[in-house]
């Protein structure tokens, strides 16, 4: 073993926090080390925690470590922030409110910021993810800042979604907290203390009835890939799983031990259901689908010269011809066996 | 050309609507019509509309609208939803708000939601706006429910980004916010009614100065397409641009025409500057990454035995194997090209 996957598999900190910056700056260098650590994963337990800004997640995240700590479980915070180095002061004001974890062994806090595409991020959150099990870390909480797709995404990563909602918030955020319906296991509508705790509470409920009716078509989008993996079946689409709903106020800690009690609940039928190697598979398959794409794109730009790439490109940002066709050209150019020099030969000239 | 082309070249509004669907439906089979519109596209202004939830940008865009049909203009709106069909409701009730506009000819109001991943739906916006841009409608106005990285998707799509923030949202939002910041070329403060309206915009002038300070990385994450198309320059990341800040009250229409007067100056910012070929560039270069990307995968997985892929996958599962050596091994097994059938064969038994 290398010596830092020793040091790794040892819980080392300074260790764990030089791989995951390894991982953020240049994920190919981090993959033999990640590649040595994956068969000392799995053991841990992956919590995503999502929902609109402004519900207090961070708080209840917060809380959520401590009664953990409580437990004597060990505890790895993520947060992802899926928009960028501007925010890292942000993020930096909600860690300073986790003081009451700081200098505890038994918990390590991280932020993730990439500028990269989503599915960068979510690469690296993956990957970090690794880390973090390896080291032995019990709980591993994933939390997310923003709404929207990149949820969909720690979907993905984790075994059990938390969807966190409040009373109050308007139409616009209800319609993305229906979409949120889907990837839920555990709803927790947190400052309950605020009028219309309960009829949220009702609400949710009834959308529950509703959405378990509908189809729950999976999220992998290649045929091919989703026949081998099965589909994702989260929250609302497994019809023997109905996602529990707690109150909860996390500034003070009221109604947090239920949620702990909630998750380990949630573990243990996806374990007895055979749910959690159906996830691990969805969750594998998936990685394994990104890290081809990048593969393949990397290898087909090795073998096409930027002279012709960027031909190709001026044709279509001129119209002279369409993104389709410039594709096949593209790719017939890039995968021709025998004559890769005659068409490089071309272009540049 | 193809009659269905024909009539959405002519606007025709039941072709256009068809067309939309069959993106939706399956972006393959609507190619060839988005093959031969595309030489007709070009000449729209595409804006985009982003911001937090609950900041009233459905409002917003709805004002725009009418001011762009009372100066003649005709306006698409296309409206993201990263969420799901659960969310299709709530989304049709921010549409029946839009009731002043229906009838109009002038106008194309659409909702897009997938379930496939960010890359499916950023994809079919991308079609969607050829085919609005085909029919000749001049001012694309592009809005995304939701905070996060589909905003910056969003961004690439678009010529000029509008954020949209209001005085009194949260800490967590703030953070979202400056993630906002660099790809805003437009601020608006709505409900400026509200206190704090006067400090938010300090405030972002404040960040602004900040920002121009920082340096901006490519969204881009491919080196060799990032090469040959060039960073994308939004907002903050342009030193000639300082993006102006409006305060309105979408809900009477105050300030929106300054908006509007925005909006054409940066365009023509664009024009003058070259920014706006650049952009093309961006979106353009973009598009080709994610058909290729797509293209790639499809013809590895033809190569590909399920059987052997779910081996593969097997393995990976129960960590015998790591996905990095499982990707290696799977792109030798699809890109072999003598023996692609013993490989098979082999995996198969």
């Amino acid at each position: 073993l290398t010596a830092i996957v020793e040091q790794i598999l040892q819980g080392q900190r300074r260790a764990i926090a030089r791989q995951i910056s390894q991982i953020e700056n240049n994920q190919a260098e981090a993959r033999p080390v990640l590649a040595e650590l994956y068969p000392h994963t799995g053991q841990a337990h992956l919590v995503g925690i999502t929902g609109a800004p402004g519900t207090g997640k961070s708080t209840l995240v917060n809380e959520l470590a401590k009664i953990y700590r409580r437990q004597s479980q060990t505890v790895a915070i993520l947060s992802i922030d899926p928009t960028s180095p501007f925010s890292g002061g942000a993020i930096l004001g909600d860690r300073i409110r986790m003081k009451d974890l700081a200098g505890d062994p038994g918990v390590f806090v991280r932020s993730m910021a990439t500028r990269g595409s989503l599915g960068g991020l979510a690469r690296a959150a993956a990957d970090a993810i690794k880390v973090f099990d390896a080291a032995g870390f019990q709980i591993i909480l994933i939390e997310t800042v923003g709404v929207g797709q990149a949820e969909v995404e720690v979907a993905r990563l984790a075994h059990t979604v938390i969807v966190v909602d409040m009373p109050g918030l308007g139409d616009e955020v209800q319609a993305i907290k229906a979409g949120l319906l889907e990837i839920a296991d555990i709803f927790v509508i947190n400052k309950a203390d605020r009028q219309g705790a309960d009829r949220l509470e009702a609400a949710l409920n009834m959308m529950l009835d509703l959405g378990s009716a509908a189809s729950t078509k999976p999220i992998l989008h290649h045929e091919v890939l989703m026949e081998v993996a099965g589909p994702i079946l989260h929250g609302a689409g497994e019809n023997t799983w109905r996602p529990p709903i707690y109150q909860t106020i996390a500034t003070t800690g009221h109604g947090v031990e239920a949620v702990v009690k909630g998750l380990a609940e949630h573990r243990a039928y996806l374990v007895q259901d055979g749910s959690l190697a159906q996830r691990e598979r969805s969750r594998m398959l998936f990685e394994l689908e990104q890290l081809l794409k990048e593969r393949l794109l990397a290898e087909l730009m090795r073998n096409l010269s930027a002279a012709y790439l960027t031909q190709m490109l001026d044709k279509v940002v001129t119209r002279q011809l369409d993104p389709y066709t410039a594709v096949d050209l593209l790719l017939a150019s890039g995968q021709a066996e025998d004559a890769p020099q005659a068409s490089k030969g071309f272009n540049n000239g």
